[in-house]
């Protein structure tokens, strides 16, 4: 593929810890600005080619819905995957000190410890698909050693959005672009398809109230168990969404007043990885409803990146198909996940290989001699 | 694992072909009464490694399904895949004389030779998965060349089931055994886990029926459009379905009687490499309406071989999911896939050894140092 656009001196801004307020919404706008819609001819193209193939038309279903949007997004009739990663964001969240999380926020990083370590369930599935990990702490909130792990660190986990926004406009920008420079680096690693994961207790309270806002379902229709939490405390988690949002006011309209008052840091850096990755034309996987979550809040700022999107499992999580629904995507795998991590996400890469070597490798009607119709 | 049966005197049948019917009867009754019940104990030990693992309990979902099945059917805690292979069973149908399908049947032969020569939609998505294909013309219409393709036929298509039973009893017990004693070579050629995969030219329509038969559905509830026929061809389709059934009036306390009448040849094949995987405790994993059609006979002549059967994807044919709903199955992949092959049970190998990676490669809260409690 044809990575078109220089990224180096990223999008304009040289350092985003150090970014003025008017520098990061500038790099932001040209990053948007600079996302497109697929390629119809490659699209029509890997069409004519899939139905070239020894099988009746379209019978390969999503195999080839998959090869036909990865040559729209690679904008080529015969793309390539080179290389693969998940792009893991770590953050804490302010909001449980609520008690909205069966799990206490220790977990946050001590995961993110066994993910660097190599033996948590992300990197035994990417290493499966041969794909690599790429941590990021985005927003972790203890400390971390060595201090070399905290570069990328926007804010030691976000405020309790229950008395006010969970981050300042600006920590979300900078978190936006970080995770949009995570991408970037990757993308410039040789990676061409990317898979979304994170780590961060209580961020499936954020990511509901992201889904809630923005497709207009209720909090309890959007709002599920997380990682385990009982009736009465699910009860209490649905309040205290409901609490955050009527606090904040969010303005459904202002995508990044919205994930800056009730989102979460790692959520952010995940919206700003699949906007880059959408800019650079590399199809983005999908994962659980804190990915969605992060997806939605992308095609709130730039329409056109949903078509960049790839879906993967469908999560326990409710609020995960309803806000893959308003992107008129729909799950794949019925594998009934709730870890998060990417890990759904990562079962998808194999998916997405075959899909390519069907349009690569099968025989035609001509070369097979095998005797075609209309069926 | 452990084979621990001697299958090398194949169920007391020297040559399948020159057996009388009364040894067919006895192989199968043999092969029937060594399928035993998954191993409790295996299961048990495999739940307690994974509930050990660093993730909120169960929350791998069917990738935890699936490796405690596979340690309850491999007999062990710490199953292993060695060898994986997808028995492609190969036949025609005389039914299609009705014109219930699209294509026409020269197409089954044709689609053979390309399956041989490795550059088939099952052919690309099995070297994908690393597994090999084999397959067996069980019941060809037309004479292939080399002759020595031909040496599992068991008879050279079915006959018209409009106007009688499709084979003879002793044909579909034959075509079971052969189906058989491939899975059994397949495996102690060191294969330990299976997919099962046909093609055969109007078998969707004995397939339809047999679901109908077997689960009670009307055959408008199970019957799709095959390889892509149009409404009223559908209905004509439906047609030829019910009249079937009335004419020949299968037995459905006698599952042999009811393959025998409304079945096919690589149907009943894959029904006997199901109950020979049953019998040696290897898992197979299920492709389509043909192969679960295949695999509810299987499990009507042995009930336990269900809990050897691993479903894959939702097919577009409707009566696979109905089929797959009375064995206590449902589909894992939405791919909207209607290839037949196996295409879609070669998806689910992948995922198959990922469950078993987790077991064996992913770090426990003791090891990784991360807090537990009841999350």
């Amino acid at each position: 593929m044809t990575v078109s656009k220089n990224v180096t001196a990223y999008h304009g801004v040289a350092n985003i810890k150090e970014a003025e307020m008017k520098e990061l919404e500038a790099a932001l706008k040209e990053l948007v600005s600079g996302i497109e819609g697929l390629d119809e001819a490659a699209i029509m193209a890997m069409r004519e080619r899939l139905n070239a193939k020894i099988k009746p038309l379209r019978s390969l279903g999503v195999l080839e819905d998959i090869a036909e949007q990865i040559a729209g997004i690679m904008r080529t009739s015969h793309p390539k995957i080179a290389g693969k990663a998940v792009l893991l964001m770590a953050g804490d969240h302010g909001v449980v000190a609520e008690g909205v999380s069966a799990a206490p926020q220790e977990i946050t990083a001590q995961m993110f410890y066994s993910y660097l370590n190599g033996n948590a369930g992300i990197n035994i599935l990417a290493c499966h698909a041969g794909a690599e990990v790429i941590c990021t702490d985005v927003g972790i909130a203890p400390l971390l050693n060595p201090p070399e792990l905290m570069i990328n660190r926007v804010k030691s986990g976000t405020d309790n959005m229950m008395h006010g926004p969970a981050m300042s406009r600006k920590d979300a920008l900078m978190a936006i672009l970080t995770g949009a420079k995570v991408a970037a680096d990757a993308i410039k690693s040789g990676v061409n398809i990317l898979a979304t994961g994170e780590v961060g207790i209580g961020n499936t309270t954020p990511s509901s109230a992201l889904i809630s806002v923005f497709t207009g379902h209720s909090v309890e229709e959007v709002t599920g168990r997380g990682t385990g939490v009982k009736d009465d405390a699910l009860k209490h988690k649905q309040e205290v969404i409901k609490r955050a949002i009527e606090v904040n006011q969010p303005d459904v309209d202002d995508p990044i007043d919205v994930i800056s008052k009730v989102g979460g840091l790692e959520i952010a850096a995940l919206t700003g990885a699949i906007l880059e990755a959408s800019y650079q034309n590399v199809p983005v996987i999908l994962d659980g409803i804190i990915s969605v979550a992060a997806a939605l809040t992308a095609a709130k700022i730039a329409r056109l990146s949903a078509s960049y999107m790839i879906s993967s499992h469908s999560s326990e999580e409710q609020g995960q198909r309803l806000a893959l629904k308003q992107m008129g995507l729909g799950p794949r795998l019925d594998f009934h996940m709730r870890l998060g991590e990417g890990t759904g996400a990562a079962l998808m890469f194999p998916i997405a290989e075959a899909a390519i070597k069907i349009a690569d490798e099968m025989a035609t009607f001509e070369t097979a001699g095998v005797t075609t119709g209309d069926f």
